[in-house]
C-alpha cells in the first residue's frame, strides 16, 4: 500500500470526549503505511472575515490539513446537527484559495453519541461535503451509542468489538477510496 | 396585539454582515407592541460542557433568551450548512434545565448569501428546531441573494422592496403564531 | 375537547404493514372527541400533471383530506428517505387550488423500521411539511425498531408499552397543536 | 477513453417534461466510448414487498440497471423532495440481491424546476445514495430554474449555453468518476 496520510478531525472540545476516542482507537490500529495525525482545534476562533491575520492556531490547522491525504471526522451531535467546532475548522480550510485543502480528497466519518448514534449530525455532514467537493466513505458507516454501558468502559476506553470492527473497516474503505480518486 | 419580544440571532460575526442587516431592517419595522433585540455573539465561546462556570457573554446571551417570546435568526450559509456561531447559541441556550429557555417558542428565519439564499442552512437549521421544540413559521420563507446589485446598495441596506416586504410578512407570520402557542 | 377528525397516511401498501399498525394502535386509543380515519392509497397512481381527470381513488383521497382538520403519517424508511405511496398521496394534494386541503393543518408522524425507526425519511417528510404548510408536532418523536422482538408479537401487534404510550402521548399533542393553529 | 454505459432516469412521468429534456440533450453530447439510454417508468408499479412476481416493466428496469456502469439522474423536485417515481425506481432496485445493481456505482444527477433548480429534492436524492452505496459527483452541481424564458424555448429544447456547458461538464465528471471507482 502506498503511503497515506490522514488528518483526523474531533468536534468535540471535551477533554475526554468519547469522539475522540473513536479516533485514538484508529489510530492505534492503522494499516501499514498509513499515518494518522488529530488537529488540536482548541485555540482555534470562529471564523470571520473581518479577521485579516491569520491567528497561529488557524495557521496551524491549515498547515495540517495541506498535509492530508484523507480526512477522518469524528462527529458528535449537538441539537440534531453538527458540533460548531468541526464545521468551523471546515469553514476556515474552505477559504484557501481554489479550496485546494479540500477538493477531490476521500473523508469518513464516525460518531459517538445518543440512541441514534450522531446519524443526523453525520447527514448533515455529508452535505457540507457536497460543496467542499469531499468524497466520503458510503460503507460502514459508524454510530456508537455513547450511553449504551458496552460501548466504552469505566476509564472511557472504546471495549464494543463490533465497534472496533466497524472503525477498522471504515478505516480500509477510506483508504481504499482515497487511493482509487488519486488516479 | 399583546407586548410580544423578539430575539434576533445573527450568524455572522462580520461588522458589516448582510445578515445583520436583514435584522436591522426588521427592527425597524416592527407591528405595534413587538419588541426585539439582537444578540451579541461576538465573546461566546464554543461550548464545552468541561466549562462550569458560564463566560459572562454567555451568562449575558442566556438573559436574553429568557426575556424572549420568539427567536428570529438571521442564518447565513456556510459550506451548505449551518454558521457556527449561530448554532453555538443555540447550543448554550439549550442546556439549560429542562429546556426551559427554547422549549415550544415560535421562531423564524431568514437569510442571505448566493443564490440559494441560504436555503441549505435554513433547511438544517429547522431541523435542529425538531430537538429544541422551536416551532417554525413556514411561509413566508427570505431567502436573499446578497450579491445581485439590487439587494444593498453601497452603503449595505437593504433596498429591495420585494425582500423588505417577505420580512415584514414574516415578522406578522412570527407574531401570529407566537400568539396562537401562548394558548 | 372540540371535535377534531384525523386523517392517517400509511406509506407502505403491505397487507401487513408495521406501519399500519401503529395507526391501527392509535385509531383504538383516541381521546374523546377525536376521529381517526386512514386514507387507502392502493389505487393511487403517480401523480403526473399529463392526467386531466382524476381517476376515481384520487378523487376518493382528495375528499378524505377535504375533511381532515390534522394528518398522522406512518412513515416508512426506505433506502433513507420516504416510501414514495406516501408522498406520492401528498403531492396530489398540493395540487388544490391554494393548497387549500392542506395549508396550515396540524400533523405528526411515526414510524416502523430499522434501528433508527425511520428517522431519516421523517426529518425528509419535516422538509416537506415546511412548502406544504403543515405545522408537525415536535415531540415526542416516534421511532420504532420494526425487528426488535419487543415491538410487535407474533401476531403483528404492538405490544411494546413505551412505544404504546408515546403514540399516545403523540396522539395528544397532535390534538393540542391543531387546537392552537386553529385560534 | 473505455466504453461506459449510463442509465438515465428521469423522475418526471409527464411527455414534454423539461427533466427528461436535459437527459435528451445529454445523449446527444456524450464523449466517445460513453453510451446512454433512458428507463422507462412509466409502467413500473409502487414497490411492494406483497408482490411475488414482479411485472414486466420491473423486470425490463433491472435489466437496464444491471447493464449499466453510471447513473444519471434527472431529479425533479415536488413539495421540496423527490418525486416518487424516481424514488421508486431506485426502490426496486434496491431489493436486489447484495444490492449487486447500485453498489460502488458512479451517479450524478441534475434538475429543472423552480428557481431553486430542483436543490432541495437533489439534496434528498444524494442521503439516498448514501445507503445504496452511490458516489455520486460533487461539481458542477446542475440546478434548472425551468421558469426562466431563457432556460427552454417554445418547443421545449433547452437553449441557455451556461446549463448545456455544465451539462457537459458533469458528463464529464461522471465518466471520470466511474472510471475512477473501477480501479
Amino acid at each position: 500500500m502506498s503511503n497515506l496520510h490522514i488528518l483526523g478531525i474531533c468536534g468535540s472540545l471535551r477533554a475526554k470526549s468519547h469522539n475522540r476516542t473513536l479516533l485514538n482507537y484508529a489510530a492505534a490500529k492503522l494499516p501499514d503505511g498509513v499515518t494518522l495525525s488529530i488537529a488540536d482545534l482548541s485555540d482555534v476562533p470562529f471564523f470571520n472575515s473581518d479577521i485579516v491575520t491569520k491567528p497561529a492556531a488557524v495557521e496551524q490547522l491549515l498547515a495540517e490539513f495541506a498535509k492530508a491525504d484523507a480526512l477522518w471526522f469524528a462527529c458528535p451531535e449537538y441539537n440534531y446537527s453538527i458540533a460548531p467546532a468541526l464545521k468551523n475548522a471546515l469553514d476556515w480550510a474552505s477559504r484557501e484559495p481554489n479550496n485546494h485543502l479540500l477538493a477531490g480528497k476521500a473523508a469518513a466519518m464516525m460518531g459517538a453519541g445518543g440512541g441514534m448514534g450522531t446519524s443526523r449530525a453525520q447527514y448533515h455532514l455529508r452535505q457540507v461535503g457536497v460543496y467542499l467537493d469531499l468524497h466520503f466513505v458510503n460503507k460502514p458507516e459508524v454510530f456508537v451509542n455513547a450511553f449504551a454501558p458496552t460501548s466504552f468502559d469505566a476509564d472511557g476506553l472504546l471495549v464494543d468489538t463490533r465497534i472496533q470492527q466497524s472503525i477498522e473497516a471504515q478505516c480500509l474503505a477510506l483508504v481504499q477510496l482515497a487511493m482509487q480518486l488519486k488516479k
